[in-house]
């Protein structure tokens, strides 16, 4: 059994402190399953800005296009606020994900029971969320052409973006959307804004026609207002969420807010043939890079996910995944989760407690 | 003195009864103030479509744009799902809009204090929130052409929309944002997706230029997704927020639901020389309407909001605003915010009650 090919790209902030403990981790967990990892570094977002002049170098494209998958921690800080906008932290990320043409984003929020006391919402409205969003994640507004600025007929200045999607295109997120559905509470909520827009009216469409397919599983269509209203209201009436790039966006970062714990949460990109990029939800905490307080449960997470969606070894995923839940359970915590009565430790050992579990 | 002339469009749902209320209400606050109103009803949404064929008749057009304001409780209903999208009753809401010009909604996100405990919120989170949303509501993505589906190369369909804003609709809706946050806590805090979108590049760029003629007023600038999680993390720390579009029907919503109250916010949408738009953030609630159930203090407060951004007559506004909160701290409510120990009433006689105390 040949080895598993990571490309890892640590990119700013927290990024490197919390690679170093998921590589740990995963090495270990891998090793209990027999499983065996090589692992090769490249440059994304500032440190590639810093390091090759562009936040996504072709170098790293092509390093990623010849792994297994790709755990990338976070980009973006302070730094490189005032850089050209093409050449920001961001875009780098936007340019690996269309590269790689990872469409169907997985992002979970789920309130790991040990930290339900940490959401702005009341416990009984939050203990036992447990909801997948599946988010378009290469097309839509993000990519949509034709876009730019140019001046109108009164000589003012105008900017514009194109919100666009194919049949096709909304036909494959369409279809992972209903397997996830299918693999959980076979409830699937597709969100749009079709009662304003064309391009949602052909999104739900499209949606509704693929779901014939899946006659087991419930198909419900919402406005992205009224969602991001019902997310907040009753959040465990939602199992798995469909929507486009910049829906997904919103209510996913809304999602996981009301799960309280975003230093938890992991996400997976996936495409159809080719790698997967997995990452952390929250961004790269630039003030507190360095200082060993970064929580690096979110990537330990987003390398489980790796191992369930991308290298299809689940059996990894789950020892990583169960390490974290006893290490919680035994009270650990970085400060970003800290309560009352707990033990507060730093990045690094609580990676050395999740790695002696694994 | 002349009777301020205010055209009503009831709507559906419970758009009848609660406009009945507000407008007894006003009538009594008017009269205790010396001001009259002369009422004229017209048609919109699904009752307009019933009794014209359109959602925005011609007629309820000129009759709005001869008068002072216009009062709309609701539109909207199953009755209508089926119809043709460009025919349902929210496109009439986005022609009278548009036909107005109201390019600035002003949404409160308010927690009276007697409905603290409403929200899906820990009290200790939303106790004191006091929101303005200052949203573009005539132009961007709603509006923008071109529009449409068409087929593409591979002979798929595909649904188009632009996001679209020009140096003048943001400046416009700018200096509103600015005004309004020189009159609350000075913070203005303005919301796009600049690291990805051309048109949020554009909009933040005159946002921060009109900023400059607004010293004493402190603007930021804050992502879409981070603003719908610094929202539900820490509502308290927003004061006045500046958004386009759709992007402010989604964080005003989200808002909304924040205070836990739907039933008891206004909303006002405004142009720079004709007649105001004054309507609950509620929807037309088509399950309990006609039976006596409805909320009508969104409404009342939407009258509230006339009379203080539309008609010049903020001591009216006063009357309406105290009497409500009278009969709130008397314990009276309707269904929807019902809690222990409260005296639950109908939409009539809750109605009956704020017009005793005005
Ligand atoms: C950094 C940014 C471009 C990115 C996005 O908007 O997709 C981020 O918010 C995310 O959700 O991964
Ligand atoms: C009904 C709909 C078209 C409308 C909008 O999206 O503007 C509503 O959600 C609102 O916010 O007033």
């Amino acid at each position: 059994c040949r080895a598993h090919k990571i490309v890892v790209l640590p990119g700013d902030g927290i990024g490197p402190e919390i690679a170093d403990v998921a590589l740990r981790v995963l090495t270990s967990a891998g090793r209990a399953e027999g499983e065996e990892f090589a692992f090769e570094e490249g440059l994304i977002g500032g440190a590639a800005l810093d390091g090759a002049g562009v936040p996504c170098p072709e170098a790293t494209l092509e390093a990623c296009r010849r792994s297994d998958a790709v755990l990338l921690p976070a980009v973006g800080g302070y730094k490189w606020d005032n850089v050209d906008p093409v050449l920001r932290p961001e875009r780098g990320l936007l340019t690996l994900r269309a590269g790689l043409e990872v469409f169907a984003n997985l992002r979970p929020a789920v309130v790991l029971p040990q930290l339900a006391g940490a959401s702005s919402l009341k416990s009984e409205i939050v203990t036992g969320v447990d909801i997948m969003i599946v988010r378009e994640l290469v097309g839509g507004i993000y990519f949509g052409e034709p876009r730019g600025f140019r001046t109108n007929e009164n000589g003012e200045k105008v900017g514009y973006n194109t919100m666009i999607y194919s049949e096709k295109e909304v036909e494959r997120i369409a279809r992972v959307g209903f397997d996830m559905a299918r693999k959980r509470n076979k409830r699937l909520c597709s969100v749009g804004k079709s009662n304003v827009l064309e391009v949602s009216m052909l999104w739900m469409e499209v949606v509704s026609r693929i779901g014939e397919e899946y006659a087991d599983v419930e198909l419900t269509h919402m406005y992205i207002d009224n969602a991001a209203m019902q997310l907040l209201r009753n959040p465990k009436s939602f199992d798995t969420i469909l929507t486009g790039n910049i829906f997904g966006d919103i209510l996913s970062d809304e999602a996981a807010m009301i799960t309280g714990s975003l230093g938890v949460l992991p996400s997976a990109s996936i495409s159809n043939t080719g790698p997967g990029i997995f990452e952390p939800v929250h961004g790269s905490a630039p003030d507190i890079a360095g200082q060993d307080l970064a929580n690096p449960i979110a990537m330990v997470l987003s390398a489980a996910m790796m191992c369930r969606y991308g290298l299809n070894i689940p059996k990894v995923a789950e020892r990583m995944e169960n390490a974290i839940a006893l290490v919680l359970d035994q009270g650990y915590r970085t400060g970003d989760i800290m309560s009352d009565g707990m033990t507060q430790v730093g990045c690094k050992q609580l990676g050395d407690l999740i790695q002696e579990q694994v």
